[in-house]
């Protein structure tokens, strides 16, 4: 017997798979003219979804100051809304794109060409943006969604959404392509967890413990990254100021993001282990350190075995030596998540090695760990990270948000045999 | 308290996970010596492996003749098993292919490459020869495997098993790339679907109720087929004669793959609908036909609503008219289920929307759908075929046994703001 949450669950997924075929044949300007009214409606209605928020913050007391600020709307940041959903009008449409052609020699052409994944399911936390980030990119390669929002930004969420109603509404297209499921009942996050053929895929937005819980409990495929245990590995032929600069920016240009440097892994033949640390140190980063560098710096601290294995997101990280590239190799491979790691080095053959070698979803060769992020890869925009190893790796943005189908052209042709 | 059969998969898995580490590093050389051994061994032990089936075959009374048909060996279909071996030895190696490369304004160059799956699960049926062909694509992708067979062809899987952990050593690759899970007991099975973070895939290659199970209970992702309700829509501007040959070619090659017809749908507008339907039965197929067809011939049975949502599986097809392209579509929208269907006309401009309006995996036009096969598809070889909706949809090859990663290549680059 179905519960209340599951039937619900039920009918929206019903109404979002009728809104789908739509969204499939929709031309790309259609798409795009309804983010630009979605934009349009964003700016106009400023005033009410600031006073939504504030209804939304004014229940909010008991959140950390950090949680807050994500919670929180301003002026600027309803711009900043408005300004994604105009960039995301202005990527090139997916659907429909050539992907691959070939032969036989029987005569038969085939043509790989992609299609939207169809219903789509985000389950987020605290960012009322998500509700048109996440909205504006599944639309824009042809899927209807399902938002699940936090408790927190309930009439933030609501108000955002009406606006993408109405941009909806005025390129005539259907309203149920982006559906706001409800907050109150916690359960029915679980029913869109367990709604196979209903929803293609769930993308999880937010915290550790909302990841977790959709990876452990989701019979629906899962686009999600967990842990972003990323290293820099810093080679003995290793440009000093390039290894700094890198070194300290990865760490701590921001430190709670998925693409932080949390274990900095320095060549025993490095010539200059001091100079990293004391750069990371003057940053404000606490640096818990081998028993071979403790005595480089008072400021440092002893590491423990865990600190291997830890995501600090804070200005925390962990540093020890290893033998070369092999040894950086096997200790990424021994502690690291699969997220993001980098190689510092001027020898070619040594960061080919590195970059043949690591299995992460990104690898970097003298960049910033930093750059894990779906703007800086140049897809105008991102949905999330995927770590998992099918489907999309890495930033999530128009592309993994598609499925494709192949046409076969033939002239008659049957299969003997 | 981890079950013994969690236990054994837990085992497995770890020494699955420490073989595919030397395999993705594996060169394509190493792993095509490594076929081509195993198709070496497997023809060197062909009377064992006749007399392990011999064994198989004994124990078999109680199958069907179908299903006898498919456990059984005989020196020539050992001769196919060598023989695939060394095709896929043949094909071109995915591992480290670049899908992709591009360049930001700010320096860094990116670059997409293919890497192997991880460790993938197959779980099969009644034909032996899928040990080989599984192990041998699982390997050549650079993937480890867990094989998992119906326990009717024990004995059978074993010898082959022997066969190609010959052909590994000979190759020097590790013996656990290709393991063999225990067929006696069930619950094994159950361990598998439960594996996650131990296997990465899982292919189930048999019957519905396998895949079913499969689908239902796997935490593990899953490529699979389970339903081809395949239709061939016959349209006003369709040449008879090819319509007829498509027709029967796509029903009466082979009733029993999952790409054949089982539905036929005419346009109202067909000048020839008798000859579509006499060209069937002459061939031996019961054609259940709409009360507009059927006094077309004596042979005709009543088509009842459930026949348009069956897949038979046998000399059987449902066959109804529609208003043209549209009514196809809508038709095939509602009871077909998404794997391969066909049109056949001469009006390019109705192939074309009838091509871009239906989502199924495969879509064909002027074609039989007999041809959704890897082989036929130009793979050389085909693991399953997938109809879900991410990672790989349509027939499943070297490909679709890989994921990818993005490397990053900088001077020096960090990230500002």
């Amino acid at each position: 017997m179905a519960t209340q949450p599951e039937r619900l669950m039920a009918e929206m997924g019903a109404r979002a798979r009728a809104a789908q075929r739509l969204l499939a044949a929709a031309p790309t300007a259609t798409k795009a003219d309804a983010l630009r009214a979605m934009a349009a409606a964003i700016r106009a209605d400023a005033a009410d979804i600031l006073a939504a928020n504030a209804c939304d913050m004014a229940g909010a007391d008991a959140l950390s100051p950090a949680m807050r600020d994500r919670l929180k709307l301003t002026e600027a940041r309803i711009e900043g809304i408005a300004a994604a959903l105009e960039q995301v009008a202005a990527l090139p449409d997916p659907v429909g794109e050539t992907i691959r052609a070939w032969r036989q020699p029987n005569g038969l052409t085939f043509r790989r060409v992609r299609v939207p994944l169809g219903v789509i399911g985000i389950i987020f936390e605290s960012r009322p943006n998500v509700t048109a980030d996440a909205g504006a990119l599944c639309l824009m390669a042809g899927n209807a969604c399902i938002l699940r929002g936090g408790s927190d930004a309930t009439e933030s969420s609501r108000a955002i959404h009406r606006c993408l109603l109405a941009g909806l509404d005025a390129a005539g297209l259907p309203a149920d392509a982006i559906q706001l499921a409800p907050t109150a009942d916690r359960a029915f996050v679980g029913a869109m967890l367990g709604a196979s053929g209903l929803i293609d895929v769930i993308i999880p937005r937010g915290g550790k413990n909302l990841v977790a819980r959709v990876q452990a409990e989701a019979r629906v495929p899962v686009l999600a990254h967990l842990d972003g245990n990323n290293h820099v590995y810093v080679d003995a032929a290793a440009d000093t100021d390039m290894a700094r600069a890198i070194v300290v920016n990865a760490k701590m240009r921001r430190i709670g993001v998925c693409g932080a440097m949390e274990t900095l892994l320095i060549d025993r033949a490095f010539s200059d282990a001091r100079a990293l640390l004391t750069t990371l140190l003057d940053a404000g980063c606490e640096c818990r350190v081998s028993s071979e560098l403790i005595g480089l710096d008072a400021r440092l601290k002893p590491v423990a075995p865990e600190d291997w294995d830890t995501e600090y997101l804070d200005a925390v990280c962990a540093v020890g030596l290893v033998d070369g590239v092999e040894g950086a190799i096997a200790h990424i491979a021994a502690h690291g998540s699969a997220h993001t790691d980098a190689i510092v080095t001027e020898d070619a053959a040594v960061a080919e090695r590195f970059l043949a070698a690591v299995d992460s979803a990104i690898v970097l060769w003298n960049a910033s760990t930093q750059f894990a992020d779906g703007g800086e890869f140049g897809f105008g925009a991102e949905i999330g990270i995927a770590t998992g190893r099918l489907h999309a790796r890495g930033p999530v943005a128009l592309e993994g948000l598609t499925s494709y189908k192949t046409l076969v052209m033939g002239s008659g042709q049957v299969r003997r045999g």
